[in-house]
């Protein structure tokens, strides 16, 4: 079984993935990008192929199909070599200095499309709005399981993982025992931000971003996404709904079909302007938090966290520098990106 | 300039590195590692290309050579594109929500040898001594300027930064005018068990791996080579000194040689059996407190904390996951990672 194992100094988790792949020659990639696209004939995520899958989950279907049978048009299935373990044991095994968790917890993957599609970006727009909506309906579901602390939905385009050799678009959902330190440091800095100021950060961001229009690359009625002001990566793209929401399952309803619209818009941006690179985005919403997280002055996590999507075209790579102190530097200031990216004509 | 950005939610700074690569295109690096071995002819950190570099700041050399001439054995110049500017102007300069710093500081390469190697491993165990007593004096030099608030000095091995093309082996020192978010929650971090315990985490880890003898990858009198308990990269490797120290500049005193045949026993190891990946390694040693960081308690940054180095083969590569959440996948457990480094055998 997996393992979720503590650094001491930092406290931060690591997933010990075990038995995942042993042997060191396993890890040596010599191409962070997936070249070429496997012919649909031989991929195990293409339509007709879902005996070769993990039994699913979760479906969007035409009517009268039936499960882990032909007939969808986005599936939800378990990871056939999840990171984390189903049922959670939460007793803390540890020793010393040391904390573990045995490593359970959610690891499913969504497809996207029934044919064989590679980017998100190059599907219709009716398409990706089923995409979201099977986040927010798998979200929902999850949210229910109190003994999970986090859930993630991301992607990564174009991009193996020890050696995955998968072309077709899919998604991720990966929930955890535990909250990450990234997003405990940012739901930190939310509610500190509230303390403070009893308005959300986030609010007050997009205000201040639409006032001053240097990082704003286009807006909807509904969202606007921009280059934040300290970027990590080149080209970095942030999609914030207007509306103020913690939690996208419940914030997102009603909007999916304009959040697909939008981005498709900002996908396309980064693969004509951009040269098709690789790319990730995660999903960032309030974990489910029991009512007991009410704080002392009354105010819920409700108010102070403010779901969005980051998207992070993958153009440059990290170095010793970055991974040593978690001191980014960024090669194009958020200015230039914004006013690069509004030119690029998409045609939708 | 360049500008030092803060981000607002989670106050991590991002170095916005202006002007230095600016269209689109340069970013778009297709593979991460040098290939091939430019020739020495061509090489402007070979000896006898002095003048191709900007004028030498440090230099360990044989008697009667002449700065900027052939005859040297180390030498330190400024990076011909810094990061980060010269002169400190510590002047805030916000508006709103944001907070920007001038992006001063120093940028300086270390030139590993006279002669056209690319690998540090692969260098004369003297020559290492050489390289590890120009960190020691050029740390000890960059910390009397009460304006750096952090010295980073660090190492990225077969690795390209902005389509950079040079394969002669060298180390970069950057020194910023704010503490770096992860340096800085390894000192909280460590000073919180400190008022605990009255104790150095570091030297009860290393007093916990020795007893428990399972990620302990080599040792020798002063020096331990250990898989940390929650790795994140698979065979990563933490090399720390026995003896308590907080910085690196003085705790190396009388140890250069030791320490400089324990980095190429561990970084031969790396190359033979891993095969000669890219690596980074990044030395981690307290920043130069004023007197006035004495806590309330009386106890000074001295004790709690204890320099050491962490090294990091490149064998995979993050993802979104990681990305978007400080959450760590780790392939291979540390234990099945130190049971196959300490079988691999070094030539010395």
């Amino acid at each position: 079984m997996h393992e979720l194992r503590k650094d001491p100094i930092i406290g931060r988790w690591v997933i010990m993935a075990k038995g995942r792949a042993r042997r060191p020659g396993n890890f040596i990639i010599s191409d962070s990008s997936l070249e070429g696209d496997l012919s649909a004939r031989s991929c195990c995520f293409c339509e007709g192929h879902e005996a070769e899958t993990p039994s699913e989950i979760f479906a969007i279907r035409k009517k009268k199909s039936s499960k882990n049978k032909p007939g969808w048009q986005v599936r939800v299935v378990p990871d056939k070599n999840p990171f984390l373990g189903t049922g959670i044991d939460l007793t803390p095994k540890g020793h010393g200095l040391y904390d573990v968790l045995e490593g359970r917890g959610v690891h499913e993957i969504i497809i996207e499309s029934p044919d064989h599609v590679t980017n998100l970006a190059d599907l219709p727009v009716e398409q990706i709005e089923r995409v979201i909506q099977t986040y927010g309906q798998r979200l929902k579901e999850l949210e229910k399981d109190e003994r999970l602390k986090y859930i993630l939905a991301h992607k990564n385009h174009k991009w193996t993982r020890y050696n995955q050799n998968i072309a077709h678009a899919y998604s991720e959902i990966i929930a955890t025992p535990v909250i990450p330190m990234r997003v405990r440091e940012e739901l930190t800095g939310a509610k500190k931000y509230f303390s403070n100021h009893e308005r959300c950060i986030f609010c007050d961001l997009i205000k201040q971003e639409i006032e001053a229009n240097q990082r704003v690359v286009f807006q909807t009625d509904d969202f606007i996404v921009l280059v934040p002001f300290a970027s990590r990566f080149p080209f970095e793209l942030w999609i914030l709904p207007k509306q103020h929401d913690c939690r996208f399952s419940r914030g997102v309803v009603g909007l999916e079909k304009e959040l697909a619209g939008v981005m498709r818009h900002a996908l396309q941006k980064i693969k004509m302007g951009l040269g098709d690179p690789a790319y990730h985005f995660v999903v960032h919403s309030a974990p489910y938090f029991r009512p007991t997280s009410v704080d002392s002055q009354g105010a819920t996590i409700e108010e102070d966290y403010h779901w969005h999507i980051e998207l992070m075209p993958r153009l440059t790579h990290m170095a010793g520098f970055e991974k040593g102190t978690g001191f980014y530097i960024c090669p194009i200031p958020p200015e230039e990106a914004t006013s690069f990216l509004k030119d690029v004509e998409v045609v939708l």
